[in-house]
């Protein structure tokens, strides 16, 4: 990562850079979502056992458990399980045990599944995690129907979670899905929107959209642990205002490594985002600051997409060169150390609103660990 | 309707046809939806209001409220509020008030939108009550996320609702959800299977697909309605098992407009089912008796959609002529008959199932009045 953001000393996820002996280093926070995903694994399993046997094949597909023939995928493309990860750790940390977050995990987990199936569609990407989208591989009518078994399954479980914090965890889960559909909704108008005059997009509003994107669910995750552990709602509010910062601080990463990151490393294309006419901080943090440097880069960019209703694939994007020298102008003009900036604040107030809630020892450690780690994509 | 089904004597919903003075008679069950959908409008505005803006325009779009421009829509395309009017009468059967039903009104009319939405998608429609689909105005990525938002405010809306039952409503609506994506699951499926031999559908399968994908949400909302009334489990279980059969028998006369139905009434072509290759009770009954009539019918059919992941549309079909030629051999072999038997049978099941709980003297007869006059599609 330290190419992309130079993360302040302090606990670290780890680099996966070669070690001292030239083998890949011990990453903390690979383990901690290794033990997470151990704890949450066989009621994940259960969820998705319980769908229709289609949507079922097409979730494992799109969980990355399995291959269209339905058998394990050898090339291990499942996620890291991230928000899981956080719903445990939620628990623990108010002093319950991994097992009582469970319900959320699974919840959190479909939530992420089903919007990466449904994003893919919208967004017309064909890859997810290096394999076709669930949509190339299945058609777009099937994708659809599979996303929503997800979402409907996601609501289930957590609505079945025993004991007397289910309701309360359902209502936070829902907010959160509202939130998650209007920062797609938000993303997907960006991209029809003009960089700049009347109706440009801002670096407020992209923040508030990528709030809503990333940052809900990964505050919810946290929060909704600490709920059906047991914990009172300024605590559980504590963490989901945590996790929204961790969300866009991801987000701010994200778009440092959409410009400039590598691709072996990324497995995009180089300069990905400004060759597909993508809105990212990085650029907008640029065009909002006027100048000359402005008006040079809003020149190079590309046309935004042409109707409401087309398709974001149907942008017409810009060349490799041109989208290099748009790469080299953010950076001379200040936007990428924009962006590192705010992938440092979002970080340290997600930290900051973590410390606000007296929390189990080990678990503080781990989700400090998880907090850095995160940002760090090399691995 | 009493050209598709002979309706047995009692209480009617109507016909719609011209009365003795030449003008349309009244229509008991239409003045019964339109009392509940006045109750319930209100919080349905509240609910869509809420969405993000985008979201909001191709809901009140898909719910017939606007057109594309966000104006009044003068071809008046709204829908009759079947689910919501079950929803309210469920409450005023067991003491309660139509308010106290209105948030689970609000949430099976929600979840009925998004269901059509995604729906029209994946089975290629495009037009819905005589305007084009969302996905056909909107595009398909949006009409996703309209529905995504649709399905979420409609858990956010029931889970939110006051009193001590917003949590067994939540539980229940999510069983319906699983089975409303198992019913669409298999529709999708049923297109691609073969109509004889090994994998071929039967009338029970179908009558599975049925019940999920149409009579769920029905049972769902009058349960709904009573669970937010506070009546016991055993009563919401016995709602809902009427409301199942109700979708079934609905299902039937739909299949018999799909084969028979005039198409000034209907708004589809004529024999408009068997020419794009829809498997419905009628030809299944055939099928599944055997014989000559079924070997000729098989014959006549169209083969079925080449791959699990092509669209519907890609289903060959048969033409004007073998259409008409599968709907007479049909209605020679019984079909007609059986279809219309099951009709009977399905809507006798349902009252006997709203007949074993003792209910509020009007909410009974107007569930009365609703449950026959909903089969009839002539107003």
């Amino acid at each position: 990562m330290l190419d992309v953001l130079d993360v302040p000393d302090g606990p670290r996820g780890g680099t996966g850079s070669p070690g001292p002996g030239g083998g890949p280093v011990a990453v903390p926070a690979a383990g901690v979502l290794r033990r997470c995903r151990a704890v949450v694994r066989p009621a994940l399993v259960d969820a998705i056992g319980g769908l229709h046997p289609w949507t079922g094949e097409m979730a494992a597909y799109a969980l990355g458990w399995a291959d269209t023939a339905g058998t394990p995928d050898p090339r291990g493309s499942e996620g890291k399980g991230v928000r899981q990860a956080l719903a445990v750790l939620g628990a623990e940390a108010v002093g319950a045990t991994a097992a009582d977050a469970v319900p959320a995990a699974v919840a959190v987990e479909l939530v992420h599944t089903f919007s990466l199936l449904h994003d893919d569609i919208m967004d017309a990407d064909a890859l997810r995690r290096q394999r076709p989208a669930v949509w190339r591989t299945y058609g777009t009518g099937p994708a659809v129907l599979a996303g929503d078994a997800l979402l409907a399954r996601a609501v289930t479980v957590l609505a079945g979670a025993p004991g007397d914090h289910a309701a309360g965890a359902v209502r936070r889960l829902c907010g959160t899905l509202d939130d998650l559909v209007s920062g797609q909704a938000e993303d997907l108008r960006f991209e029809r929107r003009p960089w700049t005059g009347p109706g440009a997009v801002g670096p407020e509003q992209y923040r508030s959209m990528a709030e809503n994107k990333t940052g809900a669910l990964l505050g919810c995750a946290l929060a909704l642990g600490a709920v059906l552990g047991g914990a009172p709602d300024p605590t559980a509010t504590a963490f989901e205002r945590a996790g929204r910062h961790l969300g866009l601080a991801f987000q701010a990463v994200d778009d440092l490594l959409g410009l400039w990151g590598d691709p072996a490393a990324t497995g995009k294309p180089v300069h990905a985002d400004p060759r597909r006419g993508k809105k990212t901080y990085p650029v907008l943090a640029v065009l909002a600051g006027g100048g000359s440097a402005a008006r040079e880069l809003a020149a190079l960019l590309p046309a935004p997409a042409p109707s409401p209703s087309s398709p974001p694939a149907s942008s017409p994007g810009i060349d490799a060169a041109t989208a290099e020298r748009v790469a080299a102008l953010v950076e001379e003009a200040g936007g990428r150390t924009a962006t590192r900036e705010e992938a440092h604040r979002q970080l340290e107030a997600a930290c900051r609103a973590l410390r606000t809630v007296p929390s189990a020892r080990t678990a503080a450690r781990e989700l400090d660990i998880l907090f850095t780690g995160l940002l760090d994509r090399t691995w």
